[in-house]
């Protein structure tokens, strides 16, 4: 069987642990892997530790016994964060954005994986030391960046839908006031979707009155499960009370100012500690 | 400013490519981080190449010129390829999938990040040689697959909605006929998705008569674009004749098993050459 050097070795970890952060890894998976001894394997961990450290990527944990391993958690620096929220700030204010009615255009952002990935590193890297078991989120717009975030922190990630679909078994269903609107609304979740007892965290792309927040925090409570946060991408300076609390925004959004032509988006002091 | 060892380079390089696929970075780029010069980085892209092929991980593709630069192409080999389609149709037949109706629950499924990270790795892997501009899907199960598609491909998503939005400025409508239910039904997509001549690689989550399919390819004649495949993650194998043509599937459902209480799904033919 194939021997590799020691700088593949490190190659391919690093890559195999980047593709799949927050999962626990055997030492004797890559054993397989590599055809090594655990020995050999634990020295090159020690190397990839340093460098995760040395690079600022995150950090690596190791875990002994049977049931042990190595997990690499992605952790981003506050200056790439930072670079990534004024990125999204430049992106998100260009004019052309604005749609009549005081709209703005968001949804080639919310699709383009690139930016979605960076922005689920955002959220990710918040949450990286709380124990969380689902990612919540209520469709459409708001799955890319849910998904993506379900995908670092190694977590399933369950759909909220607006409707009752034959093809999501029993679902539980309740009735919310949009914060904005003042409109009732309904949101559907298959029974299935959740176990008992799940730590949860909502993401969501917009944030206005915080009425669709605050009826996902309602379902959950249905599923008796634990809401550990919120986040959401955008959140608007007004109205300044929301109908949800305990959240976080990466940017915060003056909707006063759509109507003289311009878009004026901020990275959100909540983040910027 | 800091300097980095060889294996540190090879480590973060592979972290860098790992976490970016499809994407051209400059040499200069990592000059900057690793502070060495372009003949070092050049001495370890040429390792990061070697260990790419030898690892089975795809490819390394350097573009020399002032544009140019170093891409990670990301290819699934057969045997982790037959070894994912052969976990999905173990997953999916699971008997307790079998909603009332005959229908299958499998909404975890494509929630999950994890697994749809490798769904996402068997159709970008067989798309890996085509020039392609953007992923199409329709909401609202296809999208984690869709993003985690364009992902790997570098390549933006757009989703076609069931109904007009307001957030979505002007949009192109078409109806459709449903080919399992001979509904008509419409769908939209905003007219800013899209760039003029644009490759499409339309992307869902299950076809059962096909018309969804031919929906969205219709939907891109309006938009002048050129549809360079489609790809399923489900087809039944029943209606034989689908309403699509040209599309590859990863599972093949014999759905009249269903009523026997059994889920009988296999990787599809059309992928094991």
């Amino acid at each position: 069987m194939k021997k590799y050097k020691r700088n593949q070795r490190i190659g391919a970890l690093m890559k195999i642990f980047a593709e799949k952060p927050n999962y626990l890894f055997s030492y004797n998976y890559f054993c397989g892997i590599f055809n090594a001894a655990k020995s050999t394997i634990s020295e090159d961990v020690a190397i990839v530790k340093e460098l995760v450290e040395e690079m600022n990527f995150g950090r690596i944990e190791t875990i002994s016994g049977a049931s042990g391993g190595v997990m690499f958690i992605s952790i981003l620096g506050s200056k790439e964060r930072n670079d990534i929220l004024e990125q999204l700030c430049s992106l998100f204010s260009q004019k052309n954005r604005i749609l009549p009615g005081g709209f703005i255009y968001l949804t080639d952002i919310f699709n383009n994986p690139r930016i979605v990935s960076n922005i689920a590193e955002v959220i990710s890297s918040e949450f990286s030391n709380k124990h969380i078991d689902y990612i919540v989120t209520v469709e459409t717009k708001g799955i890319p960046v849910a998904i993506m975030t379900g995908q670092k922190l190694n977590v399933p990630v369950a759909v909220i839908r607006r409707n009752n679909k034959i093809t999501e078994g029993a679902t539980v269903s309740i009735n919310y006031v949009s914060g904005s609107s003042n409109n009732i609304q309904t949101m559907s979740l298959s029974k299935r979707s959740l176990k008992e007892d799940a730590e949860i965290l909502i993401v969501d792309d917009f944030m206005k009155g915080g009425g669709t927040c605050k009826g996902m925090e309602d379902m959950m409570r249905e599923f008796n499960a634990n809401v550990v946060g919120t986040a959401v991408v955008i959140e608007t300076i007004e109205p300044e009370k929301k109908l949800a609390d305990n959240y976080i925004s990466l940017l915060v959004l003056n909707n006063t100012s759509i109507k003289e032509g311009i878009i004026e988006i901020r990275p959100s002091p909540k983040l910027l500690k």
